[in-house]
């Protein structure tokens, strides 16, 4: 691999250290091992940086932007971390630029249902404080008591209300933004509407960090809705639970989250945490629904209505869905990392009505590569978590193979149904090969004009989303 | 203004036609006189095209503007015509590519809930398919009898209906693009969420042509609600009328419209339907709220909740919103268009909780320029459109520099409270100078750097949106 940038020299580290500040100036070899890896547990991704830095305001971040450019060196912003795409990792070594000191929240309005917090703000501490004023925040990524709100935006974080509520980047008025050239720009506006040049916010949104650093974002509030049901429903057979989801959305019941876990996934979050859930040992797979009302009434029907439909369709139990079964559903993916820190989450997404025919796919496939599977779905929204476990023991490399060869074969099959390899978790640098190898030509050179455009030296989160340097994809 | 452009030639004619047919490609004096404007009415801001295109199909879309480049002759696409911020006056003369042809609704899918459509359907009829499955398109610009599908996604229209269902840029899933270098793309999705490289589709909607010709959208479908109600809630003093719209979306109401009428309005709009409507005499203004459900009881709820509220916020009057009702919103702008034809529409947004401060400022501001204005706003969205009539027979000249400076004086206050310039009409050539002005430079920078990046020879739909060529902003 060709060499595209500088090293990280004592000059630079001296400007660095006049911009934020010595104790927010790392080079030391136990921070750039911590800092060589995000979510991902495959040594087989890991890089190191040269240097973290934290810095503790937008004007800062400019600055050290500036720096990257003037010296040629990468930057890989970070947020709290918990990307599984490898998108935190620092894959051309250089700078990582950590905002875990940004974490104030700036404004919070509970007439004009608004808050203002910076990017390093985690996001259960803003779900939180919208809570505590009676409202609600609608983003809610299964990692939201790790994860922070910068990342959700850079990432276009999705979660368990998704379903009702949009990801993350519906949840957005507007964010601060650094570009990769260390302009400061806030794009997008408190406004119900706009049509006052580009939806910028809306193309920073989910551009995981290739197009520049969200330091701060204002998001949407909502009032909380007072009533709620939460219910599981059990099937026997997987097939009939995963025809159930449409059917729900079409009878108007309008759920806040739509889940499914199947029975492996059920047994082994449950052995985890070591607490026993019903038919696990028959054989039961879960469809986990929520429904949030203004009106107690509303609640009552639309749980009639969906114990009716459930019962119509295979469901052989009902019960509540108390929050023993959230703590399975929020703990699965520890409970893979248990068994298997290198673990593989799958994210694909495919349209609601052909769940069914990719979800069929699946067991031959995983039976083709060898591959034991767990599966966990954002079902409401046609986003599937299958998880391959190594348990076989394969070295990283070995690992890396045979998930690759199962890539090549699995995403041809989701975008044949007019799906995408990735519904919530981003590109990052995981599924870079595979991205430029499924999307269309026009659009990938729609997105490297984009990307050059902002970023002339690729200085910014380079090695994710787009190999702009043509090391990876070959 | 320096020459960017070639002019059109009898060899590029002569290769336009080989490409699109004789028939479909027309310099006849007639046609480019029915093409030297829009919506607009002013005389001021008339150019007329070199030769009109009318492509049927996406490829010789692309075929066309890879025609455009290599002769370097600009191209102003237009759908139905109906911008009112000149966004389809082609201001470079060059080439106007009418779609009108493209006028097929390709898929309509009752049970995946999504229809498919050229970018010439009318969006009355895209409405109407749907209606007849009984289901809901939720895009319904006022302009909905006349207005084309694709048109309103370069334009993110907004409506009557935004403030429950947002704009046309939220009835997407994705669009057909010819990028502005001839390449055909398809940005975004029939997916519920998505996190696979750049939310493209949201950056082609709202970009008002001057990134690429969206040639097909598919939309997002919903069911029908069965039950609704609407009301009229008059009050005679505009301030209380202006301040309940954002007390009814805290109530839990949920409209589905939301819209303000003065009482100026509604005596323009009457004298010229001939009709009478309560309350015109007497000074009273208007408050029109529809609101939609699934279930009959929470209409009935919901009707009880906005009459107590309208009531206690100082409404004098509440009665049914008929057809007429409805007919008398729809058709404000044709009465200020039949008293002057040069009438300017300002579009403004600000956020709820800022319209009592800004609306406040209008009455003063109208006099300062001695303009008579009537008013009109999709309030639940806090979009105000202001209406500056030319009563006093001024020149198309004159009118303009009226208006600009009207502009200089509205546009920073507008901005001061956290708006923008346009909720839902763009900026066009008509806002260009406007929009630079109050832009922040690193916002502008980027875009402009888009569109170079995009469009490097500035063949599309230039003179719109920025002004990349230099000659207008000064």
């Amino acid at each position: 691999m060709a060499s595209h940038y500088n090293p990280v020299t004592p000059e630079l580290i001296a400007k660095l250290k006049a911009v934020a500040g010595d104790k927010n100036v790392r080079c030391d070899e136990e921070t750039l091992t911590q800092y060589q890896t995000d979510e991902e547990g495959n040594p087989h991704y890991f890089r190191k940086p040269e240097v973290v830095v934290f810095p503790e305001t937008t004007e800062q971040v400019a600055a050290i932007v500036k720096l990257a450019n003037e010296f040629l060196v990468p930057i890989t912003p970070r947020a709290a971390g918990t990307n599984v795409a490898c998108g935190a990792i620092p894959i051309y070594h250089g700078i990582v630029l950590e905002v875990e000191k940004m974490n104030k929240i700036l404004d919070l309005n509970e007439e004009a249902l608004y808050c203002t917090a910076q990017c390093g703000v985690s996001t259960n501490d803003l779900q939180a404080a919208a809570r505590a004023r009676g409202l609600l925040y609608a983003g809610d990524p299964s990692s939201s008591e790790n994860c922070a709100i910068g990342g959700n935006v850079a990432n276009n974080a999705g979660g368990n209300k998704a379903v009702k509520y949009g990801t993350t980047r519906n949840q957005i008025y507007s964010v601060k933004v650094v570009t990769p050239t260390g302009d400061i720009l806030t794009a997008g506006a408190r406004l119900q509407k706009c049509s006052t040049g580009l939806a910028l916010e809306q193309l920073f949104a989910g551009s995981e960090g290739a197009l520049g650093i969200i330091t701060e974002v204002t998001v949407k509030l909502r009032p909380l809705p007072p009533y709620s049901f939460n219910m599981v429903c059990v099937f026997k057979d997987d097939a009939k639970a995963l025809a159930l989801p449409n059917k729900i959305l079409k009878a108007g019941i309008d759920p806040t989250s739509l889940e499914y876990m199947d029975n492996e996934a059920i047994a082994m979050t449950s052995k985890f945490l070591d607490m026993t859930f019903p038919h696990v040992e028959d054989g039961g797979c879960y469809v986990i629904v929520t429904v949030e009302s203004f009106y107690e009434d509303d609640i009552d029907r639309k749980m009639e209505k969906l114990v009716e439909l459930a019962e119509a369709n295979g469901s052989v139990d009902e019960f509540e869905a108390d929050a023993r079964i959230w703590k399975l559903r929020k703990q699965f993916a520890e409970a893979a990392r248990a068994i298997d820190k290198m673990f593989q989450t799958e994210d694909f997404v495919v349209p609601l009505d052909k769940i069914p025919e990719m979800t069929a796919q699946i067991p031959g496939l995983t039976k083709k590569y060898g591959l034991y599977c767990v599966t966990c779905a954002h079902i409401g929204d046609g986003n599937i978590h299958v998880l391959p476990l190594n348990r076989e023991g394969l070295t990283p490399d070995e690992w890396f193979d045979k998930i690759k060869a199962f890539h090549a074969d699995l995403f041809p099959r989701v975008y044949a149904l007019g799906g995408k390899m990735s519904g919530e978790h981003g590109i990052g640098f995981k599924k870079l090969e595979e991205f430029a190898r499924n999307t269309p030509a026009a659009e990938l050179k729609v997105i490297k004009a984009i990307k050059k455009a902002l970023d002339p030296n690729n200085i910014m989160n380079p090695g994710k989303l787009v190999d702009m340097n043509g090391d990876f994809v070959k």
